[in-house]
């Protein structure tokens, strides 16, 4: 948690992972950021993974630091509601996070109503309003077709649900741009991120595009080789499983000398005429020569007689191992300075991260723990709506919105 | 292509995947952005994919729409001339994407000297200096454990390089936010974005660290299905698989009902004493009773014939194509606005996208091709450096800058 965004205020309709993790970023970089929730949660409020009471450890991970209102976004007295707060007032004001449909009650015109220089993050499925989520649009640009190993024929599915987060820090970026761009020239802004674009303008800006488009066949899957360059999974002796690559000269270098295998390579370039200190794609296209010799030298080495040396010549590795360990390592989770062991609404005590980013020149803030659904309902509709006490309770009575309790 | 950050000057020393994208974001938001180059290119100038004549389709991917300045970065002339680069003049300059090294000569401390208030962002393999890449942190926290088919106990990198992309996205929103700062406090700040810790604080987020915390065991790989909801791929009487996810209720229902499996599954539900309407949770606890029923249905049907009833009931679903078919889809590439075909450096014409977030009130502007390597020396030099041409002229025949023909 760092200050930048102090004074921000950000209002987010949204659930699943890409607009609610938006928000959590602004959170972390200083914004208020203030979640509607419908009456008793959203359609994400009890997504595993749970704990044995059945709190959603999703959940609360992706709304830290944040406020709950809760409204009955059924009623139409509950939707403008909503509207309202999207559209909140004040200089900072009118920014706001959502998945809602765009043709929706909360489509970009009806908020305009209420405040004509509001600015709209809208998270999409597909860009004409059909739903999509990650895995549906992951499959249909392809990547599961690349992942996996080649032995097996069928496409693969990463876990990492990678287009739902890059759409969010993305979302964050939109927001605080259209947020510059607002201060420069009075206007708002609707920004619409469905995912299908995300996935596919990055698979373009990694050159995928252009390659297919220029007649290459499509790629196939490599198991765990790297694509154009020398990196692959290696085990040695000790059993240790590692992700081993080697990009610059300097990297490759250090490698051969830390397995004794300089001599061998060799050998293979003089027969295949190619020099692959300096050239990372002739090492790529050469793998199949190359891997058994490091397969080789791996099955003979325990990996603590290599780390020294790895280390010295810059050579990048990494070890494979369970989330489970890795929230031992140092370096990662427990006595990593961005997380902090806070008790969130579960109850449950665990390390939350604050911004992923680090500022050397700023203190980091603590993280503070998701909210119960409807926690700050009054606060809310008294401070930044302005309402009276008595339309507060009109609207709890009426059973417009709610508190923690409900 | 929009210009919501018109005005801003944002320097790029950045190579690979995540800082380059980062730029790329910022200059399809309108920002100036000058990457300065090694003369003769970077370390990743030739990265694969490659055109026939070697040219690098990913790296002109990367660099879509930025200035290039060409250095000698190995000559203490050029370093000094890069250090001024990244601390550029002017209200909205100072503005600075990178991966060199924390403490080499690019570091804050050099930066400061020469511009107080500069930001600078700085994507960084671990947080202690050490290199580290996407492949090399993903499986230290654990992510190719979770990802593949059960049947196989191999671990499974995924191919898409998704915490350089993610790492590149909160990089553009660090930048933005470092800079909404400066304009309240006068103070710059230097923002270190370790893709360890993108990646460890993004499944935390999710949850999964206070799921382990816990004492969960750590989750197994699941193949194609989504983990505590239902969802898997499926393949349809006419050959097409598709991705198929049901959260909502309706969802649910929609899906039964066209399907025509609403008796079978019923009768799951009584065995079991479950109702998986309202229970994603459930469905997923109980999806090695559900999934052959859903076989069963799909072996049973062609795609086209569901296609209508999916649509009518929201019902969330994506087919599983290579990229070469996804470049046709007009939701996709060819005909999606998003993308333009431009000629790029490599002679190459083909799709490129601008913006991946749409703004219906504002017109799209087009992108423009990556520059050669050096194209803006002197322009820049002499207009953002304030050089005289004397000077320009001098720094030429060191051999401290080059043009284009270098």
């Amino acid at each position: 948690m760092y200050d930048l965004l102090k004074g921000l205020r950000v209002v987010e309709g949204a659930a699943f992972v890409a607009g609610p993790s938006c928000g959590l970023y602004l959170a972390q970089m200083g914004a208020e950021v203030i979640r509607f929730d419908n009456i008793g949660g959203g359609p994400d409020f009890n997504r595993w993974p749970l704990t044995e009471s059945g709190d959603s450890l999703y959940w609360e991970g992706l709304n830290k630091s944040k406020k709950s209102v809760a409204i009955n976004l059924s009623s139409p007295e509950g939707r403008a509601l909503a509207v309202r707060l999207a559209a909140a007032p004040g200089e900072n004001g009118g920014l706001f996070v959502t998945n809602f449909p765009a043709e929706g009650f909360l489509s970009y015109e009806a908020l305009r109503k209420i405040r004509e220089d509001v600015i709209c993050v809208r998270v999409m499925g597909w860009a004409d309003g059909k739903p999509a989520l990650d895995y549906t649009v992951n499959c249909a640009v392809g990547v599961p077709e690349m992942t996996g190993h080649p032995d097996d024929p069928r496409p693969v599915n990463h876990m990492l649900p990678a287009w739902d987060l890059l759409t969010g820090a993305y979302g964050a970026f939109a927001l605080t741009s259209a947020l510059i761009a607002r201060r420069m020239d009075g206007r708002g802004r609707e920004v619409r991120l469905p995912l299908s674009d995300i996935a596919a303008a990055s698979l373009a800006n990694l050159g995928m595009v252009g390659d297919v488009m220029g007649g290459a066949p499509d790629r196939p899957r490599m198991g765990n080789a790297l694509y154009g360059a020398f990196g692959r999974d290696f085990v040695t002796r000790d059993g240790k499983r590692i992700m081993l690559v080697a990009i610059t000269a300097r990297q490759w270098r250090g490698l051969l000398q830390t397995l004794g295998i300089g001599d061998a390579v060799a050998a293979v370039e003089a027969e295949v005429g190619a020099s692959f200190a300096d050239d990372e794609g002739l090492r790529f296209e050469h793998r199949d020569r190359l891997f058994p010799l490091f397969d080789t030298a791996f099955a003979a080495r325990d990996l603590a007689e290599m780390i020294p040396t790895f280390d010295a010549q810059g050579v990048c590795w990494g070890i494979y191992q369970p989330l489970s360990a890795a929230v031992e390592d140092p370096r990662l989770y427990r006595g990593n300075p961005v997380f902090e062991e806070i008790v969130q609404p579960s109850g449950r005590r665990y390390l939350v991260p604050g911004a992923a980013g680090t500022i050397p020149q700023d203190a980091r803030l603590s993280p503070r723990p998701a909210p119960r659904i409807g926690q700050h309902t009054d606060e809310v509709l008294l401070e930044v709506l302005g309402l009276s006490s008595g339309e507060v309770g009109r609207l709890h009575d009426a059973g417009v919105v709610a508190g923690p309790g409900a």
